[in-house]
């Protein structure tokens, strides 16, 4: 296992330690892994909250910041934190106003969540609610769209209820314009390689020298096909393709677009990438909007890239474009 | 070669295109492999340029914008750009007030830059100096510490020099604070893993499923011990003895520490890195500012790590903390 690091036990919370030191300004631990604004709470204000595996930064913690989330849970790598965690992460985060759960469609972090829910709500009297990301097209048809994981969409979701929430809204606003955030995001992803997991010492999956697999999820849940590496502009066809399938976007549309990668795939190859799904949008008479390339949702050292589309109106462009902060993301 | 790209040949052409195209505030390319300031030029402010082979973005290229650099000239994957391309963008990048080139040591650089100065003095009357920056400990002992290779340390000089041409200085007094920020970096690497030039279509080096290799080089160049993979504590006490070792920091000192990806190697490990480094300094009294941890300087998939110290006077700290602007990096 090609890793630095010390030791797959202390792994987790050495990273928190690291993160949290290097960025002091917008990182607090206020117990072990539970991870909110430095700057405290702004009375008053929606709490947002989020959680998951660790080993996808920025995703989950990096995203805690102004403009943002106020706080998360993090869990083992590709594991769901407790329901104890998320408990704690909402205590911190509430200001009076209650809290947004908004976090990936997995089914551990969905009952660990729930549960943590009840919680605060007897024992500390904090209103919550949730909204899901599910916006991985290739991981269950658009008849099954609830069935679907969340991936790097989540990202839009962050930014666009974290901007609500700055604004003042009260919990029904921001948890309905989450919503609507998670509803217009669709994802898809190819993987070249596998990760491996620091407690498993061995890759998540194992995929031929010459061979890619399309549709794959960002743990190697299975995608849709696997073959030989086909040229860029064919990738990116393929997955526009899947994606408009199922969010049809045409002349006026507006949208957002993420070409994000795994972990190790290059920004050089995000850029070849970027360059032919722009063309497909040109050509369909979309109007792209703060088109994101980078790195802002990964898994590890996985090799391979997703791309989101985020289907705009004036609320969400607005929403979008307004100010955030943190360690990984500055608009 | 597991890469997203279309043909060796068009690669970095077509990542040039998508970078201009996802980032169209910053990066203009006013003729092939030549990227600008997209805002134009600033009259009478000195330009600051830079070049050298694709496949290390952010640098070169990404570095180009608001308190940075004026222009840069992109070459294949790990080549050099001709004296020709250096020349073009040194014209676009002068405002009247002459040319800073500052660039990593390479003699392929080295050679054809110093031509291009001659070119664009005999034929445009363009003014320009030379900043080198040679900030690998590993690549030569402190007595032949011309002959060192640039690499991360490049970041902290691209910086502060851009920090000071924007506040309207000489090129005299911004060669010199490049030279003085060049002094002030020390750098060293270790890597995991080779990347594949593309043109080339296998890795750069070769190295066993359990080794690492202390000191390596951005391209493979052969580094000071070649060994099992160590503890990542373990690794950083040694990088920093030997950064310590050329640039002696103590009780009252100020620096800031980059600790960089060379590109696989993902943020969580970064932050482990960044916990003991700054476990080091701290226990020597030194002062951090403005730690920098994540992707500045890499070499497409490589996985491995660079620690860079950057020691700083009032000058420098005011110069790096000053606002600048580009798709990779704001402050």
């Amino acid at each position: 296992m090609k890793k630095i690091l010390n030791s797959p036990d202390s792994y987790v919370d050495e990273m928190l330690d690291g993160l949290c030191a290097a960025h002091p300004e917008f990182y607090a631990q206020p117990e072990p892994r539970v991870i909110v604004r430095a700057g405290g709470k702004t009375p008053g204000k929606v709490g947002i909250v989020t959680g998951g595996g660790s080993g996808h930064l920025p995703v989950f913690t990096g995203y805690v910041g102004k403009g943002l989330l106020d706080g998360c849970a993090i869990g083992n790598v590709f594991a769901s934190p407790s329901a104890e965690q998320m408990a704690a992460t909402m205590r911190h985060a509430d200001a009076g106003a209650g809290v947004l759960r908004l976090y990936g469609n997995y089914g551990g972090d969905v009952m660990n969540f729930d549960m943590a829910g009840e919680m605060v709500e007897m024992e500390d009297d904090i209103a919550s609610t949730t909204v899901l990301l599910a916006d991985d097209v290739a991981s269950a048809g658009p008849e099954e769209a609830a069935k679907r994981r969340g991936v790097a969409g989540m990202v839009y979701a962050f930014k666009i209820a974290g901007a609500k929430a700055e604004h003042m809204a009260s919990l029904d606003e921001v948890t309905a314009v989450a919503q609507k955030a998670a509803d217009a995001c669709r994802s898809i992803g190819m993987a070249l390689s596998p990760c491996t997991v620091p407690q498993a010492g061995k890759p998540t999956f194992e995929i031929g020298e010459t061979e890619m697999e399309m549709g794959m999820g960002i743990h190697g849940e299975p995608g849709i096909w696997r073959d030989e590496l086909k040229p860029a502009d064919e990738i990116v066809d393929e997955m526009m393709e899947r994606l408009l399938a199922d969010m049809p976007l045409g002349q006026g549309d507006r949208c957002s677009i993420l070409v994000n990668s795994l972990g190790a795939t290059p920004p050089e190859e995000l850029y070849i990438i970027y360059r032919h799904a722009k063309a497909v949008l040109d050509g369909k008479g979309v109007e792209i909007v703060m088109p994101l390339v980078g790195r802002y949702a990964t898994s590890m050292e996985m090799a391979g890239a997703t791309i989101t589309l985020c289907k705009l109106d004036d609320e969400l462009e607005a929403l979008l474009k307004a100010p955030c902060d943190c360690a990984f993301w500055r608009v």
